[in-house]
Formats: structure tokens, sequence, C-alpha cells
């Protein structure tokens, strides 16, 4: 157990922008969300997965809807109130702790602000270990736990709770009323207990946010410390292999079904002057394809970085003329599983190849 | 208190139809479902609202979605169970008795299945006296009744509850899950207590929809007993106003947004040779205007009948050719009041005229 206060959350957010592979929703909103929430109510209890009694039922607590539109808007205090007591009345039990579905983007900072307004303490774990688009996509739905009853809210008090047969019939309810209530809904949804989330959650995952952030935010110190330079010192402390640096020639967008889709393509600097990339992406990066040869898909992460300062760039901040470096992380080992990529492999999302790991893709020690 | 048996509900049912003024969806399917449902647990006790002891919990039952789709799915047997389960668990109330939400078309048939299959009174009252294309159109709604906490289920076993901050807010977050469950969902919504029954409701409906059904059943030996014609009784039964006599010689259709929208092009016959009138629709007939003037519009039900047989001809069922006597029906007179025609009157449907009472733009005595 370690407390969360107002001087984590930069850094989190930072390493949630990573981990939001392209998307995931701008944490800046969030940000702010969980830090006025914080001040009022005070520091959060962050406790690991293994320390919860077998017996806590945990609600994770989430935002869905397009990352373009969820910038626009914020959660109000009473809302997780209101969230968690229709939780409640549907499981007529306490809720001992709340968690991130999502750990990538502004789905790391919304169980911060849940837990502080609620007096509960937020798990050191998620779903996801990034971002993925659809909620039926969480590491929980693996070993079999549903994502509903679940609950949501907007922010004019619409709110609801459905019971759904399958967690994509979760989603596609859920998504309508998203897109029916203005495009953003605060929700709560794979309500567990302690064993699932012990056995399927990504342990460790908001630290490993904070210490990204960190690492990002003072990567010129730490490379000189190291003796490296701040590209190797920047891979090293993400364990990232580089898929290609270059600057963005073309942006294609579309936004369909309250999704943002779109391919940025990239003309090589550097090493890779004369090469040509792109990069898929549905809210978050899908795929990354160097001179024709694919070099990572999901469910491994695809991250874009500023070539010089390590920031994220998400998918709505692609413009013609930046300059990226793109990196591939690798996903948490349950993704990698048939049953994993039957829910997040490349086909799922309309990309005809299999999935090979971003590893064996650019050999062991990335370049 | 009486019992409705197999034997009442055909002519609820084409009563209904009537009442549907056009719309209201198909209660053929419907009506299987309330006759199998009698059949399997036995007859419905009807009691009048003013029967209903002060403290009752009543909650009507409905069907909501495109009349076109309704007529190709039913309601299964548990679902009206799962439904009241939501209900109570958020109200935390007995439910003392449910009753038709809208008395026209299909949802006349759902409340008795509902009411079988649960073991619990039906209400002989509704929340329009007609059929309606939205589910804020309820005179509960005039009285301040919200109609959400609402539950929905759909055929597959999707169920949720919503509890919005309008009526149009469960109208529109409701009308999103049922385009995404496939067009159809069984609804319990405007929960109340008794005095809202007794002091918002149609009281008499269902006994009204009856005995409609029955005198059209009846017609023709009911006009020769009472010594008139034909449509003469059927006038006089109905107390309708004649409003046009005519052949369909075109219908246009659109589906949009989950309503069907239309007009249906009548030329005159008879006493109306040479006239032409058109009647406006959005699944239920809204206006009626012949030779450019307007002769009936919501709230007052526009119904379209076979001129022979009186047979109601729902808005699916127009095509070329077919011959059709169009009648006003004077609608319920809270309807009438300011709030009432806020919620139903010409302009919310888009029709930009004021509202004439059927009566007065027909003479007092019909013709």
């Amino acid at each position: 157990m370690r407390e969360i206060g107002l001087n984590d959350i930069e850094d989190i957010a930072l390493g949630a922008t990573l981990l939001g592979a392209g998307g995931g929703g701008d944490p800046y909103i969030g940000k702010l969300t969980a830090m006025a929430a914080v001040r009022e109510c005070g520091p959060v209890r962050l406790i690991g997965a293994d320390e919860l009694p077998d017996d806590a039922f945990v609600v994770p607590s989430a935002s869905m809807g397009a990352p373009t539109i969820l910038t626009e808007k914020g959660v109000g205090a009473h809302e997780f109130h209101r969230l968690f007591d229709m939780v409640g009345m549907f499981f007529n039990r306490p809720v001992y702790a709340t968690m991130p579905a999502e750990a990538g983007g502004v789905n790391s900072m919304l169980p911060i602000a849940c837990a502080a307004r609620l007096g509960i303490p937020m798990v050191d774990a998620d779903g996801m270990g990034r971002a993925f688009p659809e909620l039926q996509m969480a590491t929980f739905a693996i070993g079999g736990a549903s994502a509903s009853p679940m609950a949501f809210i907007d922010e004019k008090g619409n709110a609801g709770v459905l019971s759904t047969v399958t967690n994509k019939w979760t989603e596609d309810i859920a998504r309508a009323a998203t897109t029916t209530c203005g495009g953003t809904l605060t929700i709560a949804l794979y309500c567990m207990d302690a064993p699932t989330v012990k056995a399927y959650g990504v342990h460790g995952i908001v630290t490993r946010s904070q210490k990204l952030g960190h690492a990002i935010r003072t990567a010129k110190e730490g490379a000189a410390a190291a003796g490296m330079t701040p590209e190797e010192y920047f891979l090293h402390f993400t364990g990232g292999f580089k898929l290609f640096k270059g600057k963005i020639a073309d942006v294609l967008r579309e936004t369909r079904g309250a999704f943002n889709f779109g391919r940025a393509v990239l003309e090589g600097i550097g090493e890779y002057r004369g090469s040509r990339a792109f990069v898929d992406f549905q809210n978050e990066n899908l795929q990354c394809v160097v001179d024709g040869e694919v070099r990572a898909t999901v469910p491994d992460l695809i991250c874009l970085v500023d070539p010089e300062t390590f920031i994220p760039v998400p998918t709505d901040a692609l413009k013609y003329g930046k300059r990226v470096l793109a990196v591939g992380l690798t996903c948490f080992d349950m993704w990698r599983t048939p049953r994993g990529l039957d829910l997040v492999g490349p086909r799922y999302f309309g990309i005809d190849v299999d999935y090979v790991p971003v590893e064996e893709l650019c050999g062991q020690k990335g370049e």
C-alpha cells in the first residue's frame, strides 16, 4: 500500500499516455479531474492486487467514448456516487475498491478521482495493460468475467445499468447510449471478486505508468547519468523496440460509429531516410508497416513519441510535418493466448495478418 | 373486477387496432403471445383504476420498436419475470398490477401476457387512450410522472434499467438500445402509485377496446338491428367523424430513426368523387387533409378502415388501389390541454397548424 498524491498524478498521466498507444483519450481533462478530487478529498490509497482480501468486491471505473469528444467534457463529483450506488443495488455488496479497467490514456485518471471521491482504495492493476477501443477487450474476460452488470452515467445525470448476454452486447448497447448521450459516459464494469483481479489483472500497471512518466520527464538527466544517448535510454527504460523514425507525410482520418479510424503515413528520417512506413489506428495504433513489412501489430503497443522529448503523440495530434519515433512495446502475456488474440488480435480489427510478437518481428534486442 | 379469458382477447385486439390510429404495431403476434399466456396461466383479472388500493404500485408494460419489425418477433415467458425483477430491485416495492402504457396496437396485448405470466391484475386504463410513437407521450407525464426508472429486455436476454433526467432522454436512450438490440424491446416504464393512475390514466380503455372490437366484428347484424346503414352504425358506435372515403392513389414511405414515416394520397369515391385527400403518418396517422383543408390532426385519432368491413387498415398495410374510410375520433381530453399539446400536438410532429378538435373541424355531427 502506498498513497497517490498530487505529485504522483502528473507522472502517472504521462506514462498512461505512452500506454495509450496513440489512443485511450487525452489524460489532460482526466488529470484535472483526478487532481481536483485528491485536492478536495485527500490522497488515494493504492493497493497491490495481492493485498486484496479474497472476499473483496472490486468495481473498475472508466470513461467510455471517442477520445476527441472526451477532451471537451469533464466528470462531476456526484457521478461516481450515483454510479456506485447503482452497482451496489445490483450486487447488494459493499464495494471494497475501484481500479482502472484501462491503464492507458484518460482511464488512468478517472479511477483516481473515483477512489478519492468515494474514499476507497484503488488497485494497482488494470484489465488491459494499455488502452483498447472496446470494452469486451479486457483480460478479465479471458478469465470468464462478465463486463455486465455495468452501470453508466452522463454529465446531465442520465444513468442506467445494463445486464447483457455477452460482453460484446454490453459494448454495443453502451456504445449506442454513449452516442445518444453526447459522446461520453462514465461507467463501472467488470465488477468482480478479488481472485479474478489477482488471476487476470495486469499487476502493478499504475506503478509502471508512474515510472514510465517519470523516466520520460527526466530522460535527458537519466540518459546522461546512464551514459546513454537519450534515445537509447528511452528504449532501455520502456523495454521498447524501435520500429521507425520519420516525418508525417499524410494523415487520413474518419470518425465512424464513435471511433476514430485512420492511417498516418511516415517518410523516414535519420537512418530511415528513403524508407516509408504507415501506422493504422482505431483510437489506438493497430499496426506499423515499414517498407511493406509488418513491424508490429496489436495487441503489442505501437507508440509514437516525439524523437527529442519522448512525449507520446496521440493519434488525434498527428499532423503533417511532425517528426515521430515509432516504438513497439510487448503486451501483457495473456493477450498472446488464443483467447486473448480472439479478443484483440489483428484480425479482430480487420487486419489480415497472423499475430507475431514484436520482439520476433524486430529481433530480441530491438535495433 | 372481471376476468379476461381467451374469448375476450380477439375483440380487445381488434378494437386496439382501431385505437392504434394506423400505428401501434400489428396486434397479431401480441394476440398470440397473450393467448398463449392465458392458456397456460389462466385468465387475467381486469380491475378498474378506481379499484386500486391507494398504496398500490403499478408497473405498465409494453413493447418498444418499429411496428414493421415487431411483427417478426415475439416475447418469451421469462422476459416479464426478469423485467419486473429489475423494476422491483430499483423500487424495492412489490408490484400490485400491470397495465397498458398504450392501449392502441400491439401494446394492448403485451400487458395481458405480462399479467397472466406474473399472476397479477391488469388495470383497465392506459396512458394514451390510443397509440403514440414515443414514450414521453403519456398522460401520466402530464401529471408529472417519470417514465424512468424504466426496465428493458430483448429476446436474447439483454436487459437494463435506465434512470434519466427527462422522459425525452428515456425515449432517446431506450430508442438507441432498441435499434442496437435488433428493433424491439419489452419495457416496463411509468412505474407509479395508484393515485397517479387514477388521476391521469385513461380509465376503462381496455373495456372500450373490447366493445369497439365486438361492434366491428358484428357491424352488419348491429346495423340491421339498429335500423342503420353499416356505415352509420360504425360512426355511431365509435363516436367517429367521417373525414373522407377514397381509393389509395399513392403511398410514400421512409423508415428513419426506427420510425415509419409516410403519406397516403387518396382519390375520393362515392360522395367524395372528385376530391383528393392525404394522410400523413409517423407510425400513427398524424393529420388528414381533404382538398387542402385540415379535417383532423393529432392528438385526435385518425383511423383508416375498410369501408365494407370496418376492419382498421394500419399504415404498413396501405397500398395502391385499396379503398378506405377515414374516420376521426376525439382524443382523451387531457391531450387537449396546453401540456398535452406540448407533448403530442401537431407541431411536435412537425405539422405547422394549430390544433383544432376534430368535432369543430367536422361539425358536431360528423358530416
